[in-house]
């Protein structure tokens, strides 16, 4: 690939602060890959469908170390405490000591697992974020949340640890999937909404660089988000005010995911539970119909769901969900809404027929 | 049983801060219990020896909240992976949120094991350690080290997490086996020898008060512990330091223990090993012998075993277990040892012919 200009953000977090090394070829620079790994031994955690495409180039990188490796199969199937015990198996097995480094290669089930892991094993090890999805490139990998699900629940179980470096190479997503590609834009247009008009308006005006892909507009995309996560997640680690503004389209994207049964990607139920907020903002007076209807057709230009499927989607079935969100606190449903672009806010006080007025407009949503 | 009078400590952890509420009757301490509380719903904790003793004083005590239990089989060998497992599908099944309480009634495998899941699940909630064995009372209670086993070793995964609460209650160790009692005391001596002197002439003069549960004795020597325990953790929350002074022992004692099959208690090791440490410690010329044999005399007084069995501790297979002690670094075996009564340093500069003239002392050991 030769020469690349890769840029750097802090993730201001006192002395868990930590590195996004961002840009093509980033996987390639050993030099700030080395410097996060204190000790001799790394173990790299990775899918079975990754492993095949990167494995190789990052073993190149930690040549002279002890590298060994865990490889899981792919999809959020396998984000269980099975694959969990797997890992610590693998430690074990290999004589891992407290100064290991785990490096999470691959989406945000293999960065959410293999943080956990790195939590947890002999009370904490380093690990080192790699990801490989748009989606884990702008969200899982900053914020320090790991996890995997329960049976009867996501992310049940976890702890928050933060990463010593996230290397964010834009040139990974050469391979993935086009739905996942648009899925992980939906998060950028959620920043874009809740802090930044101007990135807003750039995923108007580069839409289509972004989806050949282009390395630039990937680059400015990914460093954006990142950069407006960082601030957040510092300002609140822990979740208690402003971080619930990342929330923003999950409440209704969470109950969108149940009731299709997952088979919606996390990315298209945000979609459209951002569209659900901005209809619902509207209602309450708060944003104004030509902003909900911009937020529409963004979603809307990156080919994502903007329209609920009727048949799946039943008033009264979104409300019982999202009275169970994780979010409800004292059995008060809080929303996040918007109240202009770059905008947003916490409310406990949403009226009832608002919501439901909301929950039935269908093709109508953020139209006035 | 009335009146009694509870004392209050705090672990001064800043915002992590926690008190512990020492007495006879604590567990009756519906006060200090329920402030504790945050949520309306509680998941009781406990094994199958413990629980049918004072589970019902403690439901008494939460009348009027929603109270699940989750009983473990007793015992070291169920402090795994799968137990952990077991608490976190009844605090789903049952619907537990984030505002949910555990209560840890038990020993130290219930302790590090409620702990544990109290740290992961939903990424943290509250608990609180209702200790029932000296051992939990006077060491795991304090310091925020949750843990369970793995098949290739003890306490391999973990986090540090502390409890909103600690229940010291001295009556309940009136079910303890004496075996047990013995045992715990081998902490409350380290206690004294790294800290104490005081603490250590108590426990010489008030041996037979102790033996017979005398509800002050213990509870002067359960709050003199917790005490110290908390002041050297708060000065050093994660380990760095320190903390170190307080594995006094016990390099030495889990070489024994794994030597011994763990058949030996951990504080029946741990006795043995102090007094390794307090030999070595007179070879480095660091130690008066009579204050050796002074050590070696109250452990003896409680009636811990003082002889390594020589069939079973070689001191080569001492000197490989201990060099793969979790607390070795960079290769270097690093020693708490001795300088005087209620002085410990750390060091890692042991001269190796020293250390195997302690491995081979046998009946000799700190005898000069």
């Amino acid at each position: 690939m030769g020469l690349s200009v890769l840029e750097r953000l802090t993730v201001d977090l006192g002395e868990r602060s930590y590195p996004i090394v961002i840009g093509a070829d980033a996987l390639a620079d050993a030099a700030s890959i080395r410097a996060a790994i204190r000790g001799r031994q790394v173990m790299i955690v990775s899918n079975e469908t990754v492993a095949p495409l990167y494995l190789s180039a990052l073993r190149a990188v930690l040549d002279g170390l002890t590298v060994d490796t865990c490889i899981i199969p792919d999809g959020e199937s396998f984000k269980t405490l099975a694959s969990y015990e797997a890992i610590m198996d693998a430690l074990m097995a290999h004589g891992h000591n407290r100064t290991t480094t785990l490096v999470a290669l691959g989406g945000g089930v293999i960065g959410d697992l293999t943080g956990f892991a790195a939590a947890t094993y002999q009370r904490g090890v380093d690990f080192i974020q790699i990801p490989t999805t748009l989606l884990a490139l702008v969200d899982s990998s900053v914020g320090g949340k790991t996890a995997v699900n329960h049976p009867r629940g996501k992310n049940m179980i976890g702890a928050f640890h933060q990463p010593r470096l996230v290397i964010a190479d834009t040139e990974v997503l050469r391979t993935l999937p086009e739905r996942e590609l648009r899925a992980g834009v939906a998060e950028v247009i959620k920043y874009g909404v809740i802090r930044d008009a101007e990135l807003f308006e750039y995923l108007r005006r580069e839409c289509s660089a972004i989806m050949r892909r282009d390395s630039v507009a990937i680059g400015h995309i990914v460093a954006r988000s990142c950069e407006i996560k960082a601030q957040v997640v510092a300002a609140d680690e822990r979740e208690s005010g402003e971080r619930a503004h990342l929330n923003f389209g999950h409440t209704f994207g969470h109950a969108v995911e149940v009731l299709t049964d997952f088979e919606w990607l996390h990315g298209e139920a945000v979609g459209l539970g951002m569209l659900m907020a901005a209809d619902l903002s509207w209602r309450m007076g708060w944003l104004d119909i030509a902003v909900a209807r911009r937020i529409r057709d963004l979603v809307e230009s990156f080919q994502l769901p903007v329209i609920p499927p009727s048949n799946r989607l039943a008033p009264e079935d979104m409300l019982a969900i999202m009275g169970h969100d994780k979010k409800v606190m004292d059995g008060r449903l809080r929303l996040v809404l918007s109240r202009g672009l770059g905008h947003a806010v916490v409310t406990d006080s949403v009226p009832i027929d608002l919501l439901r007025k909301t929950l039935v407009a269908g093709e109508g949503l953020c139209r006035g």
